[in-house]
């Protein structure tokens, strides 16, 4: 076996059933499993309230499976690792929530990808033809994956947590889905993000690495499944050096300004320590302070990951009094709570 | 720069307190710094309830300077990476607990490792100099670190997490030291944990690997620091595989049987993905639905690391009613959070 697959699976082809299974499993207490691995709280949401679903590739971990729950989504479907879940499974799932609802309004939230939105947008119109009531949205926050003006083209990243999060809690309470699509529009449209990795992953299924990279060498601008970005690798800098290149980046993009505050999350890509991430933290603030800008409640840790890649995103998300109060509200699943 | 030591730092000579300071920078709504970086809760609990203090090495995030807050511990000293804090500023934090308290109870938690419980025997012996009414308790849970019938020179591992659990919960609601060190010895009696490594970090103070190991070799039994085990490397096995052999082995050293029930704790090294510890899991529930043992609530996650090191720890501790119900009570820090 080479060092490459050095990975506690067993079978690469039951790969992504058996880390589905031991996640419900092992949270048996939120999560509960039905038919073809479709992943559902374990106390559902009163029927009316919106019911939210999630179709994606597995391979992310916890991202987003691990977010089923309280104050979060309603029902996840995943695919194997790196491949979003098919259009049956997916509609699969609707129709799960279209039960626990009681025929109410569903909301496909989509993850910028091409697969994602293909397999999506065909279990819409399946569901739609068997008169279900869902509605999808597509959420997107790279900069590095198309330009400023072409927002709509940029790629689903770790950002996009800021999205499930407002779209949960107000779920939760019973808003109705336009008014969460209105919000979760204009949070995806104040949120930017951009990653850096350091060292590939390997992807279990194949044993191959994600991409190559010199030793003395880093990406500013990689998609979660190593997709390229604008730029050729970058010499090897030190946490302030990328701290500072990639919050400019941000910042530019974004056009915050001083006295903004801002919803700031450092998405670790798998095989990033903390420790790190509270270094690039440090350097934030120092930043933000220089400018004049605020974060509010920040969050660090590994959220969508990319198997054990070396790297980092950061996401920061322009907020307001009501974002603030979304972001404040309960939520209790296996992998992100909020205590209140 | 070597791909050793490819890690988003800047000076090795300043990186726990760079961390220290962005980890409280951005969960500056829970935490706050004094002193020599001495890491306190922002709302500390009323006086006279029983203090519970922890000094450690950095390096192993979250474990333990992300677990103060409620419900959990209260005074925080972290040292240099893979080194505990000195006796000087161990008694800064005993001291900050004794001023919070209004002279009140301290408790000070040792895991089990050689400089840890030199430097904190010194400091409580320092602390008893000025008055401080302190005491110590010492943690150890690594079956690999010494044999049956001589638990106390056992290392201090993952494990311990459910003594501060249990220690933080019952000082929360007024319970005394004498009691609360009553449980938590039983607790830690009742652990059992043992770790597998599968790839070495690099010491980011050195930038040399923590252990040299074979392509296609796992080592059973290191400790955090990558301390050896009692058996040298093993081939390279499935995740199944390597899950029945730690789990007999930790049934068997804590003679667990039928009908008990179990609090199980999978806890990542670093760079191990939640897929791996997901699969780990599935197959701990199969082993436990035929030998007629239950689990409790598990927790599977990044708890105690060794920087970007692969492998994993499992963590078993025996529960009744009561363990259960501290277990369950509610946490709020950074790191780690139980919702009620």
């Amino acid at each position: 076996m080479s060092e490459r697959m050095k990975k506690l699976i067993n079978r690469p082809e039951v790969l992504a059933w058996e880390l589905q299974e031991g996640l419900v499993a092992a949270y048996c207490d939120k999560l509960q499993m039905v038919g073809n691995h479709i992943i559902l709280r374990r106390q559902p949401k009163a029927k009316g309230k919106v019911q939210l679903v999630l179709g994606q590739g597995s391979g992310h971990e916890p991202g987003f499976a691990g977010f089923v729950g309280y104050g979060m989504h309603d029902v996840e479907v995943s695919g194997q690792i790196f491949a979003c879940a098919g259009p049956d499974r997916i509609l699969e799932g609707i129709q799960e929530a279209h039960r626990i609802s009681g025929g109410g309004e569903i909301l496909l939230l989509i993850l910028n990808h091409e697969g994602d939105v293909i397999n999506g947008s065909a279990a819409v119109e399946m569901a739609h033809d068997e008169g279900i009531n869902v509605a999808p949205i597509l959420l997107y926050d790279d900069i590095a994956s198309a330009p400023k003006g072409e927002e709509k083209n940029r790629r689903g990243m770790a950002g996009t947590f800021f999205c499930f999060k407002v779209a949960g809690a107000m779920a939760e309470v019973g808003a109705n889905r336009a008014q969460i699509m209105q919000m979760v529009q204009k949070v995806n449209d104040n949120t930017r993000t951009l990653a850096v990795a350091l060292r590939p992953c390997t992807i279990p299924t194949s044993g191959e690495p994600l991409f190559y990279l010199a030793e003395d060498e880093l990406i500013i601008g990689p998609g979660v499944h190593g997709e390229a970005g604008p730029e050729g690798p970058a010499k090897m800098m030190n946490a302030d050096e990328v701290m500072d290149i990639v919050l400019k980046k941000l910042v530019d993009d974004g056009e915050f300004k001083r006295g903004d505050e801002l919803l700031v999350l450092i998405n670790g890509c798998g095989a990033t320590t903390l420790m790190e991430m509270f270094v690039l933290f440090r350097r934030l603030q120092a930043n933000f302070d220089q400018w004049g800008m605020a974060y509010y409640r920040p969050l660090i840790g590994n959220i969508l990951t990319t198997q054990e890649m070396a790297g980092f995103s950061l996401s920061i998300c322009k907020a307001d009094a009501e974002l603030k109060r979304w972001w404040d509200a309960p939520a209790d699943t296996p992998y992100f709570k909020v205590c209140q």
